[in-house]
C-alpha cells in the first residue's frame, strides 16, 4: 500500500481526478458483421429470444428483455463474418476528452464519430488494442423505448416484458477475444481503459494462458484467452446472462431440439463459478449462454492466480475437457 | 446534464477528486445482538448454513461460503435483540480523513475506533444517520483464512468450500430499515456515502413509501422503509443471496421442516426482480433469502419510480399480500 | 391382510380376473366449455404454450408437447363455462365390456358412443358419478402424430418438439373437483373405478375435506374436495405439469406479465409435496400449473391421514393461506 | 390386437389371473458389497445425504429421505465390490407362491429366504437372471419408522423429514447393468417378471445396444446395456432421483468439491428425458444422480426403437460423447 500512497502523492489532485474520470463504466454492445444475416438474425430472435429494436438496412439492433439501452446487439449483413466493435460506456461526459488526450500521449491512432452517425449513440471514439481488437467509447446512448403494446410491461422495472419465447436471456453479459499475448494486452486494458484484472490461468511454464477483466462488479466483461495456434487475434464469443442453472438447462434442450450445435456444455467454470454453453450461431461467431458465478466488490482486489495445476477446473470444475476448437477457433476481428 | 456541469466546473480539482474518494465501496457486514445466543448461532449456521469463522466471548462472526472477508455478520449475546452497526467498506485508504473532514463539516457526532479494537477490522469510524441508525466505515478488513482441511477448497476463487447443509447462501447480500421519514433519509444517504438511489415506492399522497440504494451494481445494499407505525427506526431485515429460485424453494422447505416460521414468501419483488422469503431468526431478528433480480451498470442511473397505482407489484409483482408486521415489526436500532 | 384373502378365495378366478380388467388405466382428458373460445385458446396456446392438435368447428383439440396422445384438453365454444367430461382410459380392451356389466348390476345409467363419433376415440361409455360428475372410458385413442416440420423433433421421445414458448408443461396431469360429500364420493370412485386412494384431509369434527386419487404412479389423477358452501357439484381445476420449481417460477412471471391472475401461489402442497399456482383462464376455469412432488410405487398403499392439526400444512406447507374462493369457487358441471 | 385376443381366450381365467398376479410390482432396494466400507457409508451418507436406518454388524441399511420402507440400498463390508442382490417387491401376496410354480415350469433354480433372516423383508425368492443377474422378490417389506426426534417431519407424508445435507436425493430410482446379450436378458426381465420394456439402442448392425425396462410408471427401474468387451455381466450403476436440474448443478458441485469423480454428466438421455451425473463411489460402484425425464401411462406401450442413427443423441441429446469406460466398467456381479 505504502508504494501506492506515495505514486499518488506525487500526483496532482487534476491528474488524479482525470485518471478517476478516464475510464470506461461498463460493456455497452458489441457490433458483428454475419454472412448470413436472415439465419443469424432468425437465431438471435427466435432461439435466443432477444427482442428486436428496430432494423435498418442491413443493421439488425437487439437486446435482452431486460436491457435498458437501445441494443446491446448489432448484426451487419455482410460477406465476412467478423466483430466490428466492442463498445464501452464511459464513466461521466468528461471522459471521452480525456481519453481523447490520453491516446494522443501514447500514440495511439483514434478516429472521432460524430453523435448521430450511429444509430442511437452519440459523440464516440474508435481505436485498437495492441492486438487489434476493435474498441469504441461512447457517453451518450439512447434507452429502449417502444410503443408496442405487445412489448410494454405494467412493469416499470421492465424496459420491455419478459419475453417467453426462446432461451430468453435477462441482459448482455460479456465478450471473449483469443490473442497472441494475454499477459501484455492484459495490461494494456487495465492501464489505458480501467477495466480490473479479475482472475487469470498460467500454464507450467509461465504463460498467461487467459485474463478474464471487467469495471463493474461481475466476473468479467471482457476475456482475453491465448489463441493455441499463435496465429493472431480472433473474436471467441459474446455472452448473455440466465437467471438461474434450469434456465440454462432449458437453453440447451431448446438448442438440441433445433439444430443448433452446443460445442462445449453445460459445464460450469470454476474461475467465475457460472455455468455455461457454447453454441455457433448460423454464421459462425460463437455465443455462451452463461448463468450464475460471483460477484467482486472489493475495491483493491487482487486477480486470482489459477495456476497450471487447478487450470483445467478454472476452465471446468466438474471435470469435462474443452473441445480443441475452442482454444483456437474464432470469427474474424474487424478492420 | 448542461447545469450539472456548470457546478462541476465552480469546484476545484481538489473538491471534486475528494468527493469521488469519499464515498462507500459496499457493504461489508451487520453486527446484530441476539437474545437467544445458542439459538440464534444454531439458526445462522446449521438452518441458514452460514460458516463459523470464529467465536470468541459473547461474539460469534460468521459469513457465507463464498464472502470473501473474514465475517459478514457479528452476532452478540445480549438482552436485547437490535442491530449495533451496519458497517460499510469505504473506497480507498484516504477516505476514513475526508469522512471525518466531512462530519465535522456537517456537525454530525462521530467516534474514532482504532484498528484492531474490533477483529479483523483496521481503524473505524462510527456515527449515526439522521433517523438514528448506527453507520460504520472502514477501510482495513482481514480476508477469511482457514487451516481447517474440512473448509479448504482446490479452487483458489472459493475462499471455502461450497457449503452443502442447510440453506447456504452464497452471500451477503442487504440490510433494510423501518423509518418514518423514508425521502429524508434517503437523500443523506446518498449525499454523504454516496449511495445511489436505485428505484422506490410513492403512495397516492405522495408520500416515499420506501427506497432502495447501492453503491455497487446489485439492486441495493440498503433499503428503507416507512415504518407505518410512524413510531421510530427498527432494523427491518438482513439478506443473504441464493443462486436460484430452485435454491429459493429448498429454503422454503427446510425452513417448513424446522419450525422457522416464514412471515412471507415466496414472493417476488417486483421492483428488483428478486425472488424471496422472510423468516424470523429465533432471537426476533428478520431474515431475508433471496435470488435474481437485475443489475445497474448506468453512470447516471435515475431511481425507478413506482408511484402507487404499481407500488403493489413492487412489493410483490405475483400478486400476494404483505403482512401487516412487514410494514411495521422490526427489532431495535442500538445505541 | 387374512380378511382380505378369505375374501378373495370365495371369489371366482374369473369374478377376480374381472375385477382386474376392470379398472381405468390413466386420466387421458378433460373436455370443458368455454364462453370466451377466442380468449380461452390464446391462453391455453400462447400462455400455456400448448400444442394445438386440430381445430375443428367449434371445438380445439391441444396437447402439452410430450402427451403421447392426440389430445388431453377439448375446448369447446359455448354459452357457459362447464366440464363436459373427464376421460379415462380403460386398462385393456375387455374392461368397457366388464364396466358395462357393472353399471348395469349397479344400476347405473349410462351411454354408448360409437367410436368415431368423437375424434381420435373409439368406442366410449358415459356414465356419472353420484355427485353427478361426468366420466368417460375409453380404450382406443389416436397417438399425435404430425406432418409439421416445426413439430417434428428428431426424438423419438418427443411426439413433438420441446415447445420453447409460454409457460409448456411437458404433460397433462390430474383434475379436481368440489363436491359436497367427499367420502362417499371417493369411495365410489375407488371402488367402480379402482382408482386409489392416495391422502386425504379431515377437519376436527372428522368431515373429509379432501380426498385425492390415482391409478397411477403420480400422487393424484383426480381430486376431491369438499364445497365449504355445501351447493353441489363443480369443476375446481384442471393441471398440467412443468418439470422444475425454476420453471414454475418463470410461469408465475409470463402469468403476471400477461395479466392473469394468479389465484394462489406460488405455494406447496405438503400433501404431495408439488408446487403450484393456480390461475384463472379467460372463460373462467382455474388451471392449477405444479411440478415435483412424490410417486407412489406401493401396491397396498394405506391413504395418508392429514387431521385437522395438520390439515393447513397439507393444503400448504410453507404457511401461505388460501383464498376463500379456493374452497367455494368452480365451474359448472356439465349435463 | 386381434391376435393378442385369440390367445387371451385360449387360456383359462385362473392362467389369466395368475398372470396378472405373478409380476413384480417395483424395484425395492439393491445390495452391494463394498471393499471399503467406512468410505463408502461416508460417501453415501455424508455426500449423498442418505439417512442410516440401522447399522448392524457388517451391513448398512440406508434410504432416501422420502423412501417409506426400511431401506432402498444396503452396504455391505467385503473383500469385493459386487451387487449382491437387485430386490423387488411383487404385486400381491399370492405372488411368491405364482412366481416358484413358474420358476420350477421353466428349470430355473432358486432359493427361499424366510422371512425374518433378512433385517425388514418377509419371505423371500431368490434366483439369477440368463446372465446371471441375481434377483430378489418378496412381499413384505417393514415401512421407515423412527423415534429419533431430528429425524421425524410433522407432515405426514414425509417417511423422514427432507435431509438439508448433501445431495439428499428425493427417492431411489433404479439398477442398471452390462451383460453381453441385451436383447436375449431383456426378453427374459419382461416374459418371466412383467417388466415392460419402454425404450431401446440398436447399432447399425441391428444389434441391440441397450434396453430400458419399467413395471411402474416411471422411464426405467432396469436397464440392460451392452458390454463392449463381450466378457460377461457387471454391474453399471445404482440411481437415486433428485427433484430438478438444478439440484443436479448443486449435485455435481458437491461432488467437485469433496474429490468425487465426475465420470460424465451433467448430461441429458435423449431416451428418458433425464438429466444426470454419474460418479464412482470409493469402493468403485458407479453411482448415478438424476431428474427429470417422462413418465409412461398407456397400458399398451410399444418400447420406442433409437436406431443407429440417433442412438447417441438417445445416450446424450445435448452432444457430449460418453466416455469408453462407461460401455465396459462395472462392478463385479455377485455369485
Amino acid at each position: 500500500m505504502a508504494k501506492v500512497t506515495e505514486e499518488i502523492v506525487k500526483q496532482s489532485a487534476e491528474e488524479r481526478l482525470a485518471k478517476y474520470l478516464r475510464t470506461v463504466a461498463h460493456l455497452g454492445h458489441v457490433e458483428i458483421t454475419v454472412t448470413n444475416f436472415e439465419a443469424s438474425l432468425d437465431f438471435f430472435t427466435d432461439i435466443m429470444g432477444l427482442v428486436v429494436t428496430e432494423i435498418e438496412g442491413d443493421r439488425a439492433y437487439l437486446r435482452a428483455w431486460q436491457d435498458f439501452d437501445h441494443h446491446t446487439l448489432i448484426l451487419q449483413a455482410s460477406n465476412v463474418s467478423q466483430v466490428k466493435h466492442m463498445a464501452w460506456r464511459v464513466s461521466s461526459d468528461e471522459s471521452l476528452k480525456l481519453f481523447e488526450k490520453q491516446l494522443k500521449d501514447m500514440n495511439i491512432d483514434f478516429t472521432w464519430v460524430d453523435g448521430g452517425t450511429k444509430k442511437a449513440i452519440g459523440d464516440a471514439i474508435q481505436f485498437k488494442s495492441p492486438s487489434g481488437l476493435p474498441i469504441e467509447l461512447y457517453w451518450e446512448k439512447e434507452k429502449f423505448l417502444t410503443e408496442d403494446l405487445n412489448l410494454i410491461s405494467k412493469l416499470p422495472s421492465h424496459p420491455s416484458k419478459f419475453r417467453m419465447h426462446g432461451v430468453s436471456p435477462r441482459r448482455f453479459d460479456h465478450v471473449n477475444l483469443l490473442v497472441d499475448d494475454v499477459k501484455k494486452e492484459q495490461e494494456w486494458w487495465t492501464n489505458l481503459l480501467g477495466i480490473h484484472h479479475r482472475y487469470y490461468i498460467k500454464n507450467q511454464e509461465d504463460v498467461r494462458l487467459g485474463s478474464w477483466l471487467s469495471r463493474t462488479n461481475i466476473a468479467h466483461e471482457v476475456a482475453l484467452m491465448r489463441n493455441s495456434n499463435q496465429n493472431g487475434s480472433k473474436f471467441h464469443h459474446l455472452a448473455y446472462y440466465l437467471d438461474s442453472p434450469d434456465e440454462l438447462i432449458r437453453a440447451a434442450n431448446i438448442m438440441a431440439e433445433n439444430e443448433i450445435q452446443i460445442e462445449w456444455g453445460p459445464g460450469k467454470h470454476g474461475t467465475s463459478g457460472a455455468q455455461f454453453i457454447y453454441v455457433f450461431e448460423p454464421s459462425g461467431h460463437r455465443v455462451e449462454i452463461w448463468t450464475g458465478g460471483f460477484l467482486i466488490f472489493s475495491p483493491d482486489w487482487e486477480a486470482i492466480e489459477w495456476e497450471s495445476s487447478v487450470g483445467k477446473l478454472g476452465l471446468e470444475m466438474w471435470g469435462s475437457t474443452p473441445p480443441e476448437s475452442y482454444f483456437t477457433y474464432g470469427t474474424k476481428i474487424g478492420e
